[in-house]
Parts: structure tokens; C-alpha cells; sequence
């Protein structure tokens, strides 16, 4: 098989464990599927910063396009929460996404069976709760001109949200083409009653709506969302919306599956390259102890698998590796009922290689 | 006593229902306890477009200006959803805000015994929830410049958010007071790690925080206030923000406390004149049948009572008698668990005028 290149960003905090237990599993798809991969670690984030001096060091960069797809960990910590802005793992992440024209990020919320009961909505609510949240990754207040400037009221400071037609039209696009694999319902969220980008968001997705017949199409205000979200989490299929009210929806989507500690998230850009990691983040307090769940980071390689190499045989057997294991009834601790019986990151990454 | 000038604007859908029986506690908090209102109605919303072809007529304005406070129903519906945008419900609310200075939006988000089961969240989860979001009102994204312009990419659509040191500081200073009055707890949301307007935010309440001792402040991100409110929603007390993050997260607030239609809000500006108002909308589904649960128009008084007029007798009377009523068993049919024995909007307004 041809030799597919990963670049790895185990990142900070409980990253490098998790990411270690995924490049086991990883090895274990070579030597099942025959398929080959060349892995090249790259620093990002709070240790680039500390050996580099900068969040998203050239070289990082370079390593990441050279590659077919991305595997990262998690970044960010409180010892860097206080630097000014350039120097910031933050700024790291905003910085790669849009080098690497990141413009899509995916964030599918669904309800493991064994963490039914770890949501704090009732179970009859979240029954068949399976939604996908396609978020803008590159475009809006995140990456629009930002200033302060002085006022008679005193300094003033502004953000700048800005979309055009080609922006929206590409991750809209994409979103009916998710949809129309799954349950063939789209959720497109804006505030086209005070926003003009919202107002050109619907107009586009109005235009092209025709193209997607098959696809159920309906637009709800990001506040109403925020409430049908904990009314029905169920009935929702896919939801697409800009970088801002992606961010807050899918958080919220996340949490209410109960199962935030499993998610796997992927970004996507033009072609089949991808940056794929875990929901959660980089948990510095429970960092170095053998601790962290390497689940979503587990399931994040096998959304790669599948994604960008079209590789479902292994995508799927690390998949139900994972939910063998859970079945049998292994825990991490933070999954854990009976935490006497958790087991270890690396217990758990060996366990899921086995079960392979 | 003096007498007190109420603008009341009765609005769209089931609006002139709930504030028809408004209107009779209000005639009884006179006779009960000596005060002396003088009501004055204003066309406004939807009925102000149909009537006045502009949804915020001058004379309107001129009304609420000459009034000590206002008392509003809902505006909106389908009807007028399609209207071009100075013809649209919504820019009536987003002008009267601005025209009246109303700069700051309070809406409880408390759990009330005889809905507890209604919410989707576990009753465990939801116990001992009460909290007030404290949302800016008149700047932020809502009010920058918004325009589109022509570029390679096709169309693009710009929102300018902005905010100055001073409309931080008065509504950061009003959430610190109320906080003072309340658990003492305050969470200011923000996005500092994207938004300069955030960042600014951020700065303004770290330099007035020492002037309250008394109230523990947390800073939180707007992805993980979203989460919070859905982990641990009893932890919070009063949640301090910008208009958008606001809009999104009060109505995430009011939909997790299953009592979305007995919710009041406020709307304050300087010195003691508001806006009340429910936090359910114009329902035109159920219009004009007798079904709407006056209660959350009924609480919005009691608010105004309370917050502008200082008539503490008279809001604990209308807050007292609403318990008993439902204590004693009465229910609307959005309320009612056997929908076969509910009562109507009016019966609902006679039994609490009653039981004052
Ligand atoms: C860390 C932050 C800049 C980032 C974002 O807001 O995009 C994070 O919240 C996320 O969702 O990946
Ligand atoms: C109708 C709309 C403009 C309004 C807002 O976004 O402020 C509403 O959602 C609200 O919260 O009062």
C-alpha cells in the first residue's frame, strides 16, 4: 500500500498520553489492514511555546502540509493563559486552521451507550440523540479585523464579522453533502433578524437548497437552537452555522450527550486533508498520571481512517474495538462508576489494540 | 399615593390576552394597597405595521418616554416574518431598546416547584437553580455598522461589533450590584482568548472587581459558560455578558429550568424606568382562544413593581398569590399535566387577582 505521511501534535497536557496510546492503535491497523504509516511529530501550543518561543512554530507548519492528515492531542494549560496574545497556544490554534485552510470543523455528538446516564438530561430526552454540529472554521469574528481606538465614552474596541458568498457556499454545501449520508435533515443556524452576515448566510443557503432535494432543510435563530437543542437534542441531524455560534452550539451539543470525554472532532479543508482530534481538552490536573481517557483520541484516528483515506475496514474495526472494550466493561476513571476499577491511559490503549 | 404612568403595549399573538389580565392585578394592587396607576396603550410590533406601516410609531415612543415604566406583551409572528427589514417586528424591539436607552436585559432564570419535572434536565441536576442572566442591551454586534460590498469572492456581508469602556462599566457595575444582593457569586462571560471586544470587557471587570469585596468573581468563555449552564446550572447566581453571548445564553438559561413560560424579564436603563416583559413569545398558534398562561406577564409586573416603583408590598402579593394559585392545583393547559382539566388564560388572571 502507499505510504500515508501523519503529522503528529501530541501537544500539552494529558495530549502526549493519549496520543501515545492512538499511534499503538495506529501500528496495530498496519500490521491488520496492511496499510503504512509515516509519522512525524511536530511541538504546537504551550510546549512550542516554551522550546520555541512561539505557539505554531515554521517547522510545525511545514511538517503539518507535508502530510496527508493531522493527528492532534490537546493544547493549552494555565501556565500560558496569562501571556500576552502572540503567545498564547490559543493564538496557535487559530494560526493552523487557517494555514491549513481548516475551514470545516465536524464535531459529531452522540450518546455512548455506557455514558447514557452521565448526561444531565433525563434519558428519554436524549434517546437517539446522533447529531453532527459543521462548523466555519475560518471566516467571521474570529478572523475579521479586530482594534481598539480611543472615544469621548473612553477606549473603544471593535471586532469585525465578515462572510462572503464563496465562504458560506462552500461549507453549506458541504453540510447538505453530510446530511444527505445520514438522516437527510440540515438545521442551518444564523441571526438573520439583526445580523447582515446572517441575512447572506440564508440567502445562500436559500439558492442553493434546490440542489439537495432529498434534504430537509430548516433555518432556526442560534438562540432558539440553544433552546431545541436541550428540548429535542434528538430530532437534530446535521447543523451548520458560522464559526461564533459553532463554537457555542456544539460545546453545548457536546455536553448534553453526557459522553464529552469520548468525543472526536475533525477539520477539514479543500481535498481530502484533515485535521483530526479530541472534543475534550488538555487537562493539566490529571497530566503525567496515567489517567486520561485516549478514547476520543482513538475514535479521532478512525474518523480519519474513514474520512480522509477512505480506509473503513480499519475505521471500523477500531470502532467496535472500542465499544468491546467498553462492553466488557473496562472504565477509565473519568468514565468510571466504580472508580476503585478504573483502569489506566495505557491498560485502556492496550486493551482497544487487542480487541482489534 | 402619586400616581404612576404604565405604557402598555399589548403586541402580536396571545399579547393582548396576557395583558388584559395583567391589567386586572394591576387594578387590584391599587385597591389592595392605596397605589394609583394611569395606563396609556401603544401600538407596537406587528399590529403597529398592519396599523402604522412601521412596527415602532413615534407616538409609541412619545408614550413609553412620558411613562415611569412599560409594560410589554409579545410582538411577532409568521405574518410579518418575510417583511422587509424595516418592516419586521424585530427592528421595532432592537429600535425601542436603543430609542429608550434600555441598555441592560434581566432575565431569572428560577425553577418553579410545579414545573420541575417539565424541564429535560434531571431534577438532581436542576435542584436549587436560580439565576439571573444580566445581558447588554444596546451595543455589541446588534448595533455596529452592518453592510455588504462587492468583493472577488462574490458579495460580502460585514457586522461590526463594538464596545467602549463605558457601556461595559454600567452594566458590569449593575450585575456586581445585584450579585451583592443576591448569592454574591458573578460569572462575566467573554471570549478574550478571540474577541478584542472581549479582551476590553475582560480588562474593565478585573479593574472595578476590587471595589465589590463581597462577590466571588469568575471569568468564563462563552463555549464553556454554554456547557456549565447545562452541568452544574445551580452554581450559578448572576451571569454578566455582552448582547449576543446574552441572547444565546438567557434563553439557554430559561429553556434548562423546564419554566420558560412563567419567566419575567427586565429591561432597565439609567435611573429607575424598564421595560417588563415575558420571556415567551407572541404564540400565535394559540391566539385569541383563551389558552395563554398569563403568568409570566402577571411576574413581569410584579418585577416592574418591585424594581422601578419600589413597591415591595404590592410585587410580594402578586408573587404570593401566583404560588397559591398553582399550589392549590389551577393550570394552564402549557402547564398542566391531565390537559383535560386546564384552564383558560382568563380564569388563570381571575384566580390570582383573587388570591392577592
Ligand atoms: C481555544 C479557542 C480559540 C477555540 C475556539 O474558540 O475555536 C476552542 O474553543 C475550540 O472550539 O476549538
Ligand atoms: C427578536 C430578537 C431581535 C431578540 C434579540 O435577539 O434580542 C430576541 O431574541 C430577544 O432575545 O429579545
Amino acid at each position: 500500500a502507499d505510504v500515508k505521511k501523519i503529522a503528529v501534535i501530541a501537544g500539552d497536557g494529558i495530549g502526549p498520553e493519549v496520543v501515545a496510546e492512538t499511534e499503538k492503535v495506529m501500528k496495530r491497523a498496519e500490521e491488520l489492514f496492511g496499510y503504512r504509516f509515516e509519522t512525524e511529530h511536530a511541538l504546537f501550543g504551550g510546549i512550542a511555546i516554551d522550546e520555541k518561543g512561539t505557539p505554531l512554530p515554521q517547522e510545525t507548519l511545514d511538517i503539518c502540509r507535508s502530510a496527508d492528515a493531522v493527528l492532534l492531542g490537546a493544547v493549552g494549560g494555565p501556565k500560558w493563559d496569562n501571556n500576552p496574545k502572540e503567545l498564547r497556544p490559543e493564538t496557535g490554534l487559530l494560526g493552523i486552521r487557517k494555514a491549513l485552510g481548516l475551514f470545516s470543523n465536524l464535531r459529531p455528538a452522540v450518546v455512548f451507550d455506557c455514558l447514557k446516564d452521565a448526561s444531565t438530561l433525563k434519558p428519554e430526552v436524549l434517546e437517539g440523540t446522533d447529531l453532527i454540529v459543521v462548523r466555519e472554521l475560518t471566516g467571521g469574528i474570529y478572523f475579521g479585523e479586530k482594534f481598539r481606538r480611543d472615544t469621548e465614552q473612553g477606549q473603544e474596541a471593535v471586532d469585525t464579522c465578515a462572510y462572503n458568498v464563496s465562504e458560506v457556499e462552500r461549507i453549506v454545501r458541504q453540510a447538505f453533502e453530510i446530511a444527505q449520508k445520514r438522516r437527510k435533515k440540515l438545521a442551518s443556524v444564523d441571526k438573520a433578524n439583526v445580523l447582515e452576515t446572517s441575512r447572506l448566510w440564508r440567502e445562500v443557503v436559500i439558492r442553493i437548497a434546490p440542489e439537495y432535494p432529498d434534504v430537509e432543510l430548516e433555518h432556526v435563530l442560534v438562540d432558539n437552537c440553544a433552546m431545541q437543542l436541550l428540548r429535542r437534542p434528538a430530532s437534530f441531524d446535521v447543523i451548520v452555522t458560522e464559526n461564533m455560534f459553532g463554537d457555542i452550539l456544539s460545546d453545548e451539543a457536546a455536553m448534553l450527550t453526557g459522553s464529552i470525554g469520548m468525543l472526536s472532532s475533525a477539520s477539514l479543508g479543500e481535498g481530502s486533508f484533515g485535521l483530526y482530534e479530541p472534543v475534550h481538552g488538555s487537562a493539566p490536573d490529571i497530566a503525567g498520571q496515567n489517567l486520561a481517557n485516549p478514547i476520543a483520541t482513538i475514535l479521532s484516528l478512525a474518523l480519519m481512517f474513514r474520512m480522509t483515506f477512505g480506509y473503513a475496514d480499519a475505521a471500523d474495526s477500531i470502532e467496535k474495538a472500542v465499544s468491546d472494550v467498553l462492553n466488557a466493561g473496562h472504565r477509565t476513571g473519568d468514565i468510571a462508576v466504580d472508580k476503585s476499577k478504573a483502569i489506566g491511559t495505557k491498560e485502556m490503549g492496550d486493551l482497544i489494540v487487542a480487541a482489534m
